[in-house]
């Protein structure tokens, strides 16, 4: 199966193109630019470099969150479109799940992506490696680092850190003298390939099912809550 | 310090924008098709949608071998070409170095860039990860993977392997009940990421001095020896 995979969940963006889950291409950007100028057109690119149409693809995959509110917002919609106008189905991942595959390798730890939710708080996940494969082993969730780090006092197992939250994690881990490694560059931040990798296997479903993931209020929906409260 | 850069020693190619060590966006490619008519076009797409020009790069960085003689002189003349229209001058790397960078997190190990030179050699070097970056160890070098094994046998280090011969190093490693890692998709093949890593702190050169590194004879070359023997 042939997979276009979209990240937009955080600063970076990035588009992927696998095939039965070998990397055909990948086009990966970290600017200040926004993913509503840069993402159909990187896809855009991608495709025609490999000489690939949408009609080439069986099915797109695209990170659902959790995530920057504006990111995942981004990705689903422009996906929806695509998925709309080229009649495809889709695969919506979580972006934790797609995350835990720059894990691989490992096998020893507890793989946690990691992303900075704001306001104290990470969205996170946990997986290990079974068969060469994140296998989750804690649902997606928003929670206060400090309960995490209640969590792995509990546990014997270095905890592997994946995402934008994955230096918070990491450098508050090794002050509470607990075991930690942190993913390097590249494959720090979230990438399609990963979203690629998590889709693989998936039934794609058709677009119109696709709903974001956003673990949260959103800071509008918050405000408008507290004002009626108040009212 | 900005700096465009280019890898296409083996099939996949790819190149990359770097600020300062940190990535600004990366494209990359394994398909069929020939670099040739992919490299340039990869580096067009990734500026444009940088919204950056090759006026806005300090310098362009390339993979200068070893690796395979025509992906490596496609390369090497793609950016002496661009360095010339442009006015810019060019860091030319060495291909093992870049993939050094595949193994930063690997700080127990001896990382061991391996391509597959055909004809049961290798092309390898040994680094060790020092401050954060690989320092080298040993020379880059066309071997018998017989050789290398021999080498390992006399240390205690784990090897941890990166490239298109990785693999093929790593099994006959277990094989050989020696210890060995092997680099996970996607950084297991050469990337301009490591590209533009390695080139970062290297000094610029003028863009005529730049010459590939091929380590051994060209197959043309070899057979054209030969005749001159046997005549």
């Amino acid at each position: 199966m042939r997979i276009l995979a979209f990240e937009s969940s955080a600063k970076a963006a990035s588009v992927a193109v696998a095939e039965d889950g070998r990397l055909l291409g990948q086009y990966f950007q970290a600017s200040a630019l926004t993913h509503s100028r840069t993402l159909l057109k990187m896809a855009e690119d991608l495709l025609r470099n490999l000489e690939l149409t949408v009609a080439d693809v069986d099915a797109l995959a695209v990170a659902r969150g959790p995530g920057s509110f504006t990111g995942v917002r981004i990705g689903v919609a422009a996906v929806k479109g695509l998925c709309w106008g080229a009649d495809k189905p889709v695969i919506g991942v979580s972006t934790l799940e797609a995350m835990a595959w720059h894990g691989l390798g490992q096998e020893d730890a507890v793989i946690c992506p990691a992303m900075d939710a704001r306001r104290g708080q990470i969205y996170t996940a946990k997986f290990r490696l079974e068969g060469g494969k994140p296998l989750r082993t804690g649902e997606d969730r928003a929670v206060a680092l400090d309960e995490l780090v209640s969590e792995a006092k509990n546990e014997k197992t270095a905890y592997f850190f994946v995402g934008d939250g994955a230096e918070l994690c990491y450098n508050r881990f090794l002050e509470e003298g607990l075991p930690a490694r942190l993913a390097r560059e590249p494959l720090r931040p979230q990438s399609a390939w990963g979203v690629a990798m998590a889709a693989a296997g998936k039934t794609p479903e058709p677009a119109p099912d696709l709903t974001p993931t956003y673990l949260r209020l959103s800071q509008a929906e918050r405000e408008r809550l507290e004002k009626l409260r108040q009212a």
